[in-house]
């Protein structure tokens, strides 16, 4: 199957949605797409992607339909709103939705989409834009497994790790308990960074020394030297991983799973989001929010932006 | 230095000091030891060593002496309680403190000796029993720079990675901050775990997915799979853990730092105290206390210990 030219559409073409998109092109399939902002559209037009005026247009065309979009209500517009894929499904039509939504939304979706004789894979990715742009991203995905399997050579194009986690929902839960992982991996490499800046001890010393034994993590060795030069560029927006908290707080809530930790990082990324400009600071800037509490200053080096 | 054979004095042969002492021994050097429990010195005393009654015995004749017990008060005691080091004090001695305990008192301990000429160095270490018998500990030194690359060839022969920190306390100040790294990871690992379970997701599938990426840490690896077999038995006992916490948060209250991740971890490190046996699990069993608040009954395959 890998080697038959297929029929693809891609909707969102953000800075995951457009490099995702350009792989699928770069393999020789033909491509039609949709974005809200039609000149996020251009480079992949250039290189041959069909231009559409509406989801709907898209779906029309096409065997496996990609959306990449924010927000639980982005992907409910884009499959039943005005113009909406449901208007032009046809039985058969695959759906593969890698945006980071609510997983009980998505059965709901999904539930909805099957009276169509529509399949919805949910397969939300971890890798950032670094991952999309080198298609090494990592696709969690749940739903039907004919579906799945006819959706993964098309997939593995894009990442390098594609995994079928289970029933519709299953890859958005497996996304939540990413995002669990990364707010308190970062909650921990602030509160231990604050405790060794207040000590005079070099943070730089803190990563190298304790970056490869028991409290070693990604958000040690990858974001404990972006604050310590001070760097708060967003690889991952807080305003996203807040986005992203709420609905892992959404599906606790529907499983009755107290998560206090989580909680906790949720509010303290609450008053990053309190700066000017705060939300848009990579979720390294959680540091901000550790001085914040103890009223210390930001070192000298710290960039301005949030400060 | 190190080919000669030096005179070195070991003192606390748990189940970290005896296989330290032991590779003083093995490297060559005079070593004379005491711990409270005679018995535990047998091997030792069988490949070598000597056996003194009191810590003053074992300072008189040695040129650096280790210590490793278990608290701040246990330090003091062997420094300067009834057959203290100190009373058998000699101007150029070497105190090498490998225990986890508060910076403050150990700055102060290293103010009180230098009056009688003698160095203390904070020394803590990382790596557990295994690095204990591996000597591949990290070891994170504070205290005057001149004793430190005396002891530096003996340290060695104990750990793969020693760090001169900083001033005295500096070690135990940086070991402050693993402990609290150590904390926030696996409060991070049994949220997403939870969660995972929850939803009927294979906390396998979680450990290996995720495991890779940006959520990705020591806990989730090394603790993952044992939570995942229902294994909570210690690589470090919640109990130590729970003494090191307390001194994380002396510290920080001491910098007027607030650390309130931390402070979670604690807490939910004491709900695990109250099970029977439960200071007695490895810090791992952090996935009972969450559990537990959201009233989950651990799964059939959890040891029984603790449950």
């Amino acid at each position: 199957m890998n080697a038959t030219r297929r029929n693809l559409g891609f909707i969102g073409l953000g800075i995951m949605g457009a490099p995702m998109a350009g792989h699928l092109l770069a393999a020789g399939h033909r491509l039609e797409v949709h974005t809200r902002t039609k000149s996020k559209a251009v480079a992949l037009l250039d290189q041959g992607a069909t231009w559409c005026g509406t989801p709907a247009d898209v779906a029309a065309g096409a065997e496996v339909v990609f959306t990449m979009v924010t927000d639980t209500p982005d992907v409910e517009q884009v499959l039943f709103g005005g113009g909406g894929i449901v208007t032009a499904a046809r039985s058969g039509l695959i759906i593969v939705d890698t945006s980071t939504i609510s997983p009980q939304a998505t059965r709901d979706f999904s539930a909805r989409l099957a009276q169509h004789g529509v399949a919805l894979l949910d397969a939300p990715v971890t890798g950032g834009d670094i991952g999309a742009r080198n298609a090494t991203l990592t696709i969690m995905v749940g739903g039907d497994t004919a579906a799945f399997e006819q959706a993964r050579p098309v997939l593995e194009l894009m990442g390098k790790k594609i995994v079928h986690v289970g029933a519709s929902g299953a890859g958005q839960m497996l996304k939540a308990c990413n995002q669990i992982l990364c707010a308190l991996n970062i909650l921990g490499v602030s509160e231990a960074l604050a405790l060794a800046e207040s000590s005079g001890i070099a943070l730089e010393t803190v990563i190298d020394v304790l970056g490869g034994g028991a409290g070693g993590s990604w958000a040690l060795a990858n974001y404990g030297p972006r604050i310590a030069r001070g760097d708060y560029a967003p690889g991952f927006m807080i305003r996203l991983q807040q986005k992203d908290l709420r609905i892992v707080q959404e599906a606790a809530q529907a499983a009755a799973i107290a998560l206090p930790g989580t909680a906790l990082a949720q509010q303290l990324f609450r008053a990053v989001e309190s700066l000017t400009g705060g939300g848009d600071l990579g979720t390294q800037a959680m540091m901000k929010a550790v001085r914040q509490l103890s009223n210390r200053p930001p070192p000298a080096n710290d960039a301005p932006r949030g400060a």
